[in-house]
């Protein structure tokens, strides 16, 4: 054994620290299925997928020996692997779970000898089953591919023991300064707090263009939003809400909106109400963001887009000092 | 054959088709190192890697029939395989391809009966071959662990065909609309308009605190970073950059900043400088900014930290309409 290693080198003895080791290898996930003779589905949910051979094409995965499942896949002259998208964790889940109800309330599409296929997977691959290799407590099946589709669905990721999504890895990106720049102007590039702005203004600079010539300003717009999912909210409680989320200037919008007679006032509660007028409004401008939005994350790419979302929800999830979620209908009352 | 199904399935006479189909399962990048019976190191690029058994612990990999390093693999009791992490990318390309002096300048650790161990992984697996089967044009090897160690580096990812890194997964819940809520509100959790505006938000709300602390506003911050980094800009040329940006007040920014002697206007040629107090001012600034960073970004945690930045890079660069960079020394010419 090698004593000049610097990290502690462990004998298997110890389980959990192996199990833990091994999970450091990130895999997709993907749920394999098949049919017993009697007809019945079935499914497990399994991550030690990986190709073989390209010539004949070949797969193989491995099946807990005390899997229930265990004896209709070694019966089975056929089965599928299906590669599941970033929306297919539940699923995983699921199948994850012993149970008898794993296929309740899906739509099975059918393959080959009437192979149950998932909808709406990445990748999907019929397999014949080639060889059963004995593998410890785990059975390995290496099948022939003789079928395939795929999606351009972003595919799920299993990293470190949790559901994850990847993204390309891309060279350190410098976003200015120019040559003979000083070293500190490295600080704004790597400045969370500006990129954050500069992304958002880009996005947002867009909109405000196709609100401007709506003759809306984005303080209407973020007045119209909310109340086109839960209108009848009252005034004061709304600007409030509004005004902690950085929005300080909604009671003119409101007044504005009003005048335009895009929302209405009731005059005994002060609640609002976007009008038919409004509601169209917004139904038009929602349909212009949401093709702005399009067009940026045809900008970026399809799974660097889900990555970015992804993350920037859990930006504001770990760091929400309480902030109010503006569409909630259930608002602070107002501090007096 | 299915006829119901949205995708077309394809039969395995695609190779590239298929190729690019198998790639959508995401993996994790080893190298898998021995010796030959001369004592020469030996040494592949794998991705085809997976866990089979805990008990007892057994792992598995294909190497090409056609590889330089078969016959070594085939020959050899024991092999080394190490999970690589997301800073060695470059040894995966290198070990990817054939070649003599893959392990040229490397220092080897020696791990049992001397297999050659990389330095810097993720986790490092000693394995003792336990079987080889046949598996089209591979050769599968599984073999038992016989001793780990593991570093807290992230590891690599391999994701459609390029390096990737993986981020945790946030549960689409945390941001949902409340139960009962009409479909369309997931407009707005989903809407990436609303993710970068609040994310920026979250943020720039406890920047403000620390600013309106030392009684300055959020376009004053504007106006002092840029200068903090080049000064002597034209006022004129400075603000027109600012309003590109959608930094409208910069004007009076300036002006209020004047009147506190934290910039200075030289009267002949109305450009900007930086004085002492506000060089002072803006130092002090910027290391608060940096603590809010820091508290943020730890709340995230440091790999979703390093992405998010990524991306949002990515982001700008990707959807910028050809805005300035707001502490360029070049700037345009005011429109006259």
């Amino acid at each position: 054994m090698n004593t000049e290693s610097p990290t502690e080198v462990r004998a298997t003895s110890d389980p959990r620290a192996l199990r833990d080791a091994l999970a450091t290898f990130t895999t997709g996930v993907t749920i394999v299925t098949t049919r017993d003779a009697e007809g019945a589905p079935f499914g497990v949910t399994v991550n030690s997928f990986n190709s073989v051979s390209l010539e004949p094409p070949l797969v193989l995965w491995s099946l807990a020996k005390t899997s229930r499942s265990l004896e209709a896949f070694q019966r089975a002259e056929h089965w599928a692997v299906h590669i599941l998208s970033t929306e297919q964790d539940a699923l995983s889940t699921r199948f994850a779970r012993a149970g008898e109800n794993k296929f309740e309330g899906i739509e099975l599409e059918s393959g080959i000898q009437d192979m149950p296929l998932l909808p709406r997977c990445t990748t999907r691959l019929q397999c014949r089953t080639s060889f059963r290799y004995e593998g410890g407590d785990h059975i390995i099946f290496v099948g022939q591919v003789v079928a395939f589709d795929r999606s351009d669905r972003a595919p799920l990721v299993f990293h470190g023991g949790k559901y994850a999504v990847a993204t390309r890895k891309t060279p350190p990106l410098t976003l200015a300064p120019p040559e003979g720049a000083p070293i500190d102007s490295r600080f704004d590039d790597e400045f969370l707090g500006y990129l954050l702005w500069r992304a958002s203004q880009q996005f947002h600079l867009r909109v405000q263009r196709t609100l401007a010539a709506r003759e809306l300003t984005q303080e209407e717009f973020f007045v119209l939003i909310p109340l086109f999912h839960n209108d009848g909210r009252s005034a004061a409680a709304f600007c409030s809400t509004l005004a902690d989320l950085g929005l300080g200037a909604a009671t003119s919008a409101i007044d504005r909106l009003a005048a335009r007679r895009l929302i209405r006032i009731e005059p005994d509660t002060r609640r609002l109400f976007l009008t038919p007028t409004g509601h169209d409004e917004i139904l038009q401008v929602l349909a212009m963001t949401k093709a702005i939005e399009s067009e940026c994350l045809g900008q970026l790419g399809h799974w660097e887009s889900v990555s970015l979302k992804n993350l920037l929800k859990q930006f504001i999830v770990q760091t929400n000092p309480g902030l109010p979620h503006p569409w909630d209908a259930e608002e602070a009352e107002p501090q007096a």
